[in-house]
């Protein structure tokens, strides 16, 4: 990783009237200004940081490329903490190749993907979970999962892993300090006070290990299929939940074949619904291909709507839950449907009974009519454990894989602390199982990193960023 | 048209890092202001134009969208001539849509398509034909086609236009100056120097309306379809012509009956090549229909590359001929193909022959192994009058149909009024019909427009332009 080189990217997406082409570096204010004329003339070099330009691109033969507006940002005060300048222009493809070929020929380098923030962290201006939140903002279409990723962004997390760190840290003295006084056998940390403070720290870390189950969902979106038998009414269902016709719908048991697949924002959260087919013994090959791949995609749901008619609901939603091999974090939501149809015949007393006996919940909804649709959409968010309003100031919710992955190697290394007191171990050996625990969470915020680590967080940004 | 509106729009294109927002208009400022929270609290309405504000957009209950850097214009001096704001924010679905909903809330409108560059035009910061090619610079994908929209944008194509319309309202002037002494029966305009005035500025209306065949074929691309016999080595030809495997190549006659379509980049000139079926009687249905869209093709083309095996040339290129039916700027050229085949039993003479036979430019070239390839190139770049290199500063050349039709009316009133000078028709007839030149040479720069005419122009911009 060499940060001595000045780069140059693409910042903004395809289309559109205008663009931004950026450059970071020691050198990109003199690289700009080899192909950049201002309109009075004036030098980059001579102006301030946080300034506006207009003039003009021009190639090597004093040909007009373009003309631009060139915003200057001084180090540190930028993105990445370095000079930089953000060329606005014409988003002609032809424009956009030039000006980059241009500043190529004066010596910048094309940057690669999430350089930019790279070297924001890099200069310290973010520390490794801000930077990755960067991507999570960019990518969030939703209020939750964007609300997720500015709290990261904004530092609460980092603060929170912080605090852990600290204390870990303290502890650690504690028991290093015992170490260079080995010869003389004193314990200045008493083993059940120690004991009790890193028990508190890793109920802290659990907790925050255990968020990440809810936190993938908010930030990913909730995958949710709708299975059940043949012309149950799934797709009707799934026109209602996304509010359009994408299924299409006969009274043909059997008629969708093809995985259909859509989301929808419920309160803020993306839901990705996945109607499927049928499932039943048929002999079209085509309609058993549909019906393997609606268990492939059971496999994939955090929640399952299990969708039959009111009129027939016992025995086949027995049979259909027989068919599913459910994981952990699955959730279940036995929907009763055509509940229009068969009012006055179905009786409460049924419904109680099926609950009982499915140990699941229950709703009875008529798809057709629109009716107990939201009721079934508030559903599905509490099935996942969100309740509608996340309160960013005393809740930190992990929302990244690889910190959900540190934070559990962090928790293995707590539990061999504990032990390790339960067993009166020897003071180094506790200490190397607090570093390691330590090492857990300095990878989080990037404190203690490697590059292969950087190497793989980067290679997700997009090129620009 | 309601220039009080203040109106935004993303500027910027889909995905990419980060996006751009434009408002303009009276109020941009204000309704930033009530969304935007500078880092130092400052409010952008203190601030002058030209300068740059990092900060947060906020919604209504002080949530942090996003961090953004904001940019102020203030009037004149921005692209609209209004007061403008662009912000950059980070380039996440749910950060566009919330800013564009937060700035709706402030009173703020949505742009309709090229809305910004409308209003550069109504407040005199362009005239009509550079606002055109601003589009026209942001569609160029080749130098060419982004030279001629930056020239016209530059404005040497108005000069030209403006000096035509000054020579026509002098004459228009003096004819004028009879009419207010016809009772006195003077002639202030010599009808042979008028004669002669109004010849010079036709002959100069002419050959912008002329350039308009060759701007035209640059601005767009130059349509090259590839047409001959089966097995003449046609889709060999276009994968050499395009550097790469596009078309699948095969012995046996009648492989392709799609029609295969791409575009390269030569001298700097879009060139659009069209592989089509070969023309041959044949049962097969599918085929036939190949062969029907041939001929098609062949219709929209510029350039037709007539492919035949060098070895049974003449007849069958008289064969393909005849069943061409060809406008006046369609340009054929024989391309005699397989030439490493039969390197020496093809002589120079037959090849003259031919050249004499067809009245059309002949070469022979080896597609299988690129020779003769870079020459054939170049003679399409020539057929249709482009000899690489265009001297802006000397050649006006018109890309724009609109501007070709007003030359067109222009030319047609003029003749008018020369046909008037030869019946000596009196002098507030042949003021009419140079009104009437004046009025369609007016038409292009805009000094003269209708609602209309704007309407259907700025709605093929794109939004946010």
């Amino acid at each position: 990783m060499n940060n001595s080189k000045t780069i140059s990217a693409l910042a903004t997406g395809e289309g559109g009237a205008i663009a931004v082409i950026r450059v970071s570096g020691a050198n990109s204010v003199t690289a700009v200004d080899s192909i950049f004329t201002g309109i009075k003339n004036k030098k980059l070099e001579d102006q301030k940081g946080f300034t506006v330009h207009y003039g003009f691109i021009k190639n090597s033969v004093g040909e007009v490329v373009d003309d631009v507006i060139v915003t200057l940002f001084k180090a540190p005060n930028s993105y990445t903490g370095e000079d930089m300048v953000e060329i606005s222009c014409h988003a002609s493809g032809y424009i956009k190749n030039e000006i980059l070929r241009l500043l190529a020929v004066n010596g910048v380098d094309p940057a690669g993907a999430g350089e930019f923030t790279l070297r924001a962290f890099m200069n310290g201006k973010l520390d490794l979970s801000q930077a990755e939140a960067v991507a999570d903002i960019i990518a969030s279409e939703s209020k939750v999962s964007h609300d997720l990723a500015v709290n990261q962004i904004r530092g609460g997390y980092s603060e929170e892993i912080g605090g852990l760190r600290a204390k870990l840290i303290e502890l650690l003295s504690l028991l290093e300090l015992e170490l260079d006084f080995s010869e003389e056998d004193v314990e200045f940390a008493d083993r059940r006070e120690l004991k009790e403070l890193v028990q508190k720290i890793e109920a802290k870390i659990l907790s925050l290990k255990d968020s990440f189950a809810l936190g993938n969902i908010l930030k990913n979106g909730i995958p949710v299929a709708i299975v059940g038998n043949p012309n149950a009414g799934k797709s009707t269902l799934l026109n209602k939940l996304l509010n359009e016709d994408k299924a299409l719908v006969s009274d043909i048991p059997g008629t969708t074949r093809d995985l259909i697949e859509d989301s929808v924002n419920i309160n803020g959260v993306q839901c990705r619904f996945i109607d499927t087919a049928g499932i039943r013994e048929t002999e079209d090959m085509l309609e058993n291909m549909g019906i393997k791949r609606t268990f492939e995609s059971i496999g994939k749901a955090s929640v399952i709507l299990l969708v039959c008619d009111i009129a027939d609901a016992d025995e086949n939603i027995l049979k259909v839950l027989n068919g599913m091999d459910l994981r952990d974090n699955q959730h279940t939501i036995v929907v009763l449907n055509k509940n229009d149809k068969y009012k006055n015949a179905v009786s409460a007393n049924r419904i109680t009974g099926l609950k009982k006996l499915t140990n699941l919940p229950v709703i009875t909804v008529s798809a057709k009519y629109g009716i107990g649709i939201d009721e079934l959409k508030q559903m599905i968010l509490s099935s996942v454990g969100y309740k509608n309003v996340i309160d960013y100031s005393s809740n930190i919710i992990v929302t990244n894989s690889r910190h959900s992955q540190a934070l559990s190697g962090a928790v293995v290394a707590i539990d061999r602390v504990l032990s390790g007191l339960d067993m009166e171990l020897s003071g180094d050996l506790l200490a190397e199982d607090l570093r390691t625990a330590l090492h857990y969470l300095s990878e989080i915020t990037g404190d203690i990193t490697s590059e292969d680590i950087l190497k793989s967080i980067f290679a997700n940004f997009c090129i620009g960023k």
